[in-house]
This record gives C-alpha cells, sequence and structure tokens, in this order.
C-alpha cells in the first residue's frame, strides 16, 4: 500500500492537509507531523509512531517543508530506508498530483513527474495577464 | 511598505505563516486568507479586509496554494491592481525568500529570483544520497 507523510516546521503540514481534503475528499493513509509545535513530542518521536504504521511492503512517500532544514535532517536520519522516498520544498500542486496519482504507476515516476509539473505551478500570474499598453 | 498576503483552502495558510515564522521569527505586515474554514467569512469579504489595509503606496505580494483553483481565482478578480502582485503554488522556500528580501530590490526581481530558487528546492532528495550499489 502506498502511504504518505506531510512533514513540516509548525502546523504548515495539517494546514496543507486541511486545503488537500477540502479539494480531494478524505484521504486514507495520510500522516502529519508538526515540528516544534505547542506541547508536540519531539521529531523523532513523531516519526517513531509514524513508522510503526507503516508495513514493509508500503511504500512511503514523505513531503518535507524546506530542503537542509531541521525536520527534513531529521527525518532523513530517522526515516530513510527501503521503499520510503523523501522530497522537500512541498506545495500543493505535488500534493495534490501525488496522492492522487494512479497507484500502478511506479512510485519513482509519479513522483518524478509530479516534481516536474509542480515546479510548473509556481507562476507569477501577473505575467499571464494580457497587459494593456 | 511591501506587504504580504497568503491565500488557500482551508488552513494551509495560517499552517505555511507559522511555519515562516518558527524559522524566521515574527514578520509584521502579513495576512492570511483560509477559504472554506468553519465560520470563515466568504473568499471575497476576507480579501476586502485585508485591502483595507494596503495603502496606494505599499506593494502587496499576494502568494495562491493553486494556479487554477477558486481561491487564486478569487484573488485575481477582486485584488488584481496597481502595485498587486500574485504568486500561485507557494511553498516555504518561496515565501521565506520573497518575504525576507531585502526591500530595496525591485519587487519584480525579488519575485523572479524567489520563483526560479523555490523550483530548485522541490528536491527529489533519495537522488541525492550516494547508492551502495
Amino acid at each position: 500500500m502506498r502511504k504518505f507523510l506531510i512533514a513540516s516546521h509548525g502546523s504548515f503540514a495539517g494546514g496543507l492537509l486541511s486545503s488537500l481534503e477540502l479539494i480531494a475528499g478524505k484521504i486514507d493513509n495520510i500522516f502529519t507531523i508538526e515540528a516544534y509545535s505547542d506541547g508536540s513530542k519531539s521529531i523523532e518521536e513523531q516519526i517513531e509512531k509514524v513508522l510503526l504504521q507503516i508495513d514493509t511492503a508500503d511504500e512511503l512517500i514523505i513531503f518535507t517543508d524546506l530542503m537542509g532544514g531541521s525536520v527534513t535532517n531529521q527525518i532523513l536520519r530517522s526515516a530513510l530506508r527501503e521503499n520510503v522516498y523523501i522530497i522537500s520544498g512541498v506545495n500543493l500542486p505535488l500534493l495534490l498530483e501525488i496522492v492522487l496519482a494512479d497507484t500502478d504507476t511506479p512510485v519513482a515516476e509519479v513522483i518524478e513527474t509530479g516534481i516536474t509539473n509542480s515546479k510548473n505551478q509556481i507562476v507569477f500570474v501577473n505575467k499571464l495577464i494580457p497587459s494593456n499598453d
């Protein structure tokens, strides 16, 4: 089974999930980690709790907020193993495309296509609007 | 003055702001719109409330969640005017770079550079890790 984890500083992860579910409906098999939120457990403890719900046959795609950030770094230290795939710099188009992808498509292909398309969704919208000049 | 607005479906906008402020500290002049959240006002009303706090001499950079989504479309209809700049597909690297940019740098340059760099921050992290093969 393909499972998902969004991991971030603060409440970004849960916020992104709320946005995803408003657009796509309830998603199963998706977890969130919100580091440094008030009262939250350590990142390590939160990762461990998620990994307990992942079977060795599962694929786990992890979306993180920021390359080089402490959350991504801790994910790399604690969660990287076979069948775990980590993507940094998540935005909503990336999450939507990968979570909604056909699970028969190989995971690496889903990720590569999702990354390419999500980059193209970061758009300076003003430039698309015809000028009145 | 340069001001900022994050607009999203659900609580993504506030979550992203929490992440930004955990990393960069308290940010002034930044607003959020969370559409379709329980009990929230309409997107139009929320935009109007933000625009009341923007002077004509201010620059307003608006980050939205999704190109073609209803939030971005409503922002385009209600907020696009002189000195308003809209970027869709926001991720944390984009927000960090643009919000923290030197305000002496022209806004279009800040945005173009930020978009280029944020695309490069969407990374399939596994591919950066040396293989043991």
